[in-house]
């Protein structure tokens, strides 16, 4: 917000700042803590209030609950926009976004009370926790992590897209030789029970009632069985090749031009130059006066 | 086709050729996207037609729809041959094979409604999906997990080969040891439930009734659980390798014959040779200064 | 066997070991897969003997099929004593103890109807297609396999015994917690269904009816799902360094003694010494000449 | 127990101290061995005293046993603190409580035969088996494995939270889709449903009754199936790192400064330099006539 404001409100807004977004202060650990405890306080009370015993018993308190989170998370989020140069683009990202459909179905819900359907979208309010998880000590195993699945995304989707068309296959073989009484009563059923089948879940609700069909089901399960190594294969590779090139430093040597050190090299692997180009080599002497 | 054609005839041919089975013009590129659109209909069309509610109620629409994916995919095919030189090798080839009984047997369903067995067989029109993932920017990635699976054939073939082994005694087992209200009423249907246990499938349609039997049958879990760890071992190992032999380039130091360098060096790792036979090493002068 | 023989009696049993026990004749690759076809009938026989509609139908064709396979077993093992020098350790050795385990009790259950009791031990003749399994192609891709196998070992057992422990607890806190309606009706069943729950089975037979049952079922089934990353990582790790030690020459260089050299390496890589022995570096003059 | 004894009541509690707490004399293994038959024995008379059956017949052989097992064991916490030098800090240890709430359970259940809900404590008598493994074996190994556990456990971790919130997420989705008459009752109940099919265990005591909620139990199966592969990714990954550091020595070359040779390595793989510098380069003089 650009418009004027006098040297102390200024100074706070920067000192909100600071706790608010960053996390290197005690009082911004103190708030990144308050805040997952109120966010998974808000989550539990929406889970217990969705048991008839405890919500019939403590409905009234619960009522008030969130009322309560309602106004702290409104709060939050007004504080936010507050000390922020240019809020706007902060509600269009997808944190942003998460804040807000966290809080407007809760005051949608305390006003209409008939707005249940949309307490799902409270759940979004969980997301919110990523966002301290990130300035958490993750940070460096998590961008290996990240890195890894997207070397590793457009493989495991064409794994996928395999998954679904054998899926659909013996879907489609299985509806027609199933009777419908085992529940076999419709090809998309038929996908249901074969994803049951593939992803070894087996819930048991639909099993097939003939040989034939026993038969098909024992060559279904077996495929699934072996084809749950494939994105297993795919993903311990590259998180494997991040490790390693993570372990590696990008800079080359200034002698020999070789560019695959360890980071924790100080020499050339090669030619033995002095690879920290800011400071000087310890045993340069040493070297000068050997021959 | 080699009858003779005037040149005006001759040019549209090229041009289908290029639309049809390339995929670098912006023509083309629509080709495969409409494709893709109309095979994913006509499915979707199997699938829906096949749930009874809605089947009795659009069974008009989808008998109209199934006549326009069924002329279409035949004029399609019709232009493939057209454009081909040789439409033999095309027909005998797995994507021709795949057009024709993904065609054929809608003819035969439309025009005789007695048919409905069949209807499995037009889900082998998925399978044209892969004709365009092929060429589809998957190539490279497809091309490493092609390569592990192919490795590690052997080795999961030798591993399947050992569960078959270990689920027919633990079936014969329990077929003994069970009686036949439990469900184990033959061998194959042990065999059946077997699979559906050393897959961690678990249906639960058939289940140890005695205490012997479940004794078997945890050990029977523990080693379902422990032996999936096998296949996905081999086929992790075979992707690393696949992916760390694609990083180094095959060619030798003309130098010094080292022959694993890694394909972004420029300089042999170990004489220093300038490794681009093509073009002029930039540092000559310099290496030939320095003594 | 050294009792004297006529020499064409000789010839003839030397040939028949080659055929028997060897397989890189035409004639001894025909009579192994003569005995894959009849190990797999004999089994499929006695798979489908074990339905009841069939054996109705069938049994008196099993009756006779039984007879036969019999028959040329014992006389398949008569012919494999015959030709050996020394029959009796080939009796002792697991092979021929499996031989006569699946022969033996075959004779009992012809010559004795009431001995059905015995005909799992008729299944372990499926074990003797190991035999061809070694001697086919798998031979290099199996000592990979078992190699790692053996170096998990240990660790997939230490892994094991942990399981059982935590599988017990759990097994004990569930016992106390639910009530014996539920199937909880012992710490053995509830061992049972602890395995059925962590090994991702999930039959269904025994589910806690309980909230905090169902708490405790939620965190044993999170352990099993993360922990089935154990065996896999352990048994990846192990199949690596295999196919790694596999690729790199355990022969030194006679130059410097560096001896980790990749199998394909004509060169050393340290040194630049021509590593084979036994023939002449081609480029040797041209190194002399080069000072 | 700093108090003093006469040197023959000295020099039998430093023997009592190496049979029990070391593993190196025949005593001591003996010690061992007798110990861990013994935790198995009294862990296999609390698992058979749960059954009905079988407690009704011998109910009085395992009260007999479980009064001597239990005054086995308090002997033998007696000795353990009698030989030590300061027990109060074998007591609060990790294996010091372990024995303690061993033995005070089963003292309380047989004085007090109400006590049976302790029953449970009693096995973590099972836990003290664990101080034995360490002593064997598996400690070169079980040190990789610890080592690649606390390296991965960031990352399960976060992986970990991610699952839990996309399961609350799916859970409030079903519960408000899906009607109660199919168990979906609660959202707690639809996380216990999320958790059965995430996981891939499957139970089936809950299956979605509507077609949208097996739509969107096709998707978390799915989802299920696939980021399985994460944890064995990041442990397979963490193990093989492990393995590799194991292989390399972490001192560096006299010579050159490179630290990364192989334990085995006895000349610096880059400069030919001698690494033990503890002993004389046998080829020393070799290389000094060389030039």
């Amino acid at each position: 917000m650009s418009f004027n404001l006098t040297p102390a409100a200024e100074g706070l807004r920067t000192q909100l700042f600071h706790i608010i977004f960053e996390s290197d202060t005690p009082a911004a650990k103190g708030f990144d803590i308050a805040l997952i405890v109120m966010i998974m306080a808000s989550v539990g009370v929406i889970l217990l209030g969705s048991v008839q015993d405890v919500s019939q018993e403590y409905g009234w308190l619960f009522y008030y609950l969130e009322w309560a989170f309602t106004i702290l998370f409104t709060l939050e989020l007004a504080v936010r926009i507050y000390c922020l140069e240019r809020p706007s683009i902060y509600l269009k990202s997808f944190y942003g976004v998460v804040d807000m459909i966290s809080i407007l179905p809760a005051w949608l819900v305390l006003l209409m009370p008939g707005f249940h359907a949309l307490v799902i979208i409270r759940i979004l309010r969980v997301l919110r926790i990523f966002r301290i998880l990130r300035l958490m000590e993750f940070v460096g195993e998590g961008r290996l992590l990240i890195d890894a699945l997207k070397r590793s995304f457009h493989q495991v989707l064409l794994f996928f897209c395999s998954i679904l068309m054998v899926v659909t296959m013996f879907a489609a073989l299985m509806y027609t030789i199933e009777s419908p009484e085992t529940g076999f009563t419709s090809i998309p059923m038929s996908i249901y029970w074969a994803v049951v089948s593939v992803t070894t879940v087996g819930y048991g609700d639909i099993v097939p009632g003939t040989a034939v069909g026993k038969a098909i089901t024992v060559v279904l399960m077996l495929i699934g069985y072996s084809i749950i190594a494939v994105p297993t294969g795919i993903f311990s590779a590259q998180v494997i090749r991040s490790i390693r090139e993570d372990r590696y430093s990008d800079e080359a040597c200034p002698g020999c031009g070789h560019d695959r050190h360890e980071k924790r090299a100080r020499y050339c692997l090669r030619c033995g130059t002095w690879l920290d180009e800011t400071t000087e080599d310890p045993h340069k002497e040493d070297l000068q006066k050997e021959p």
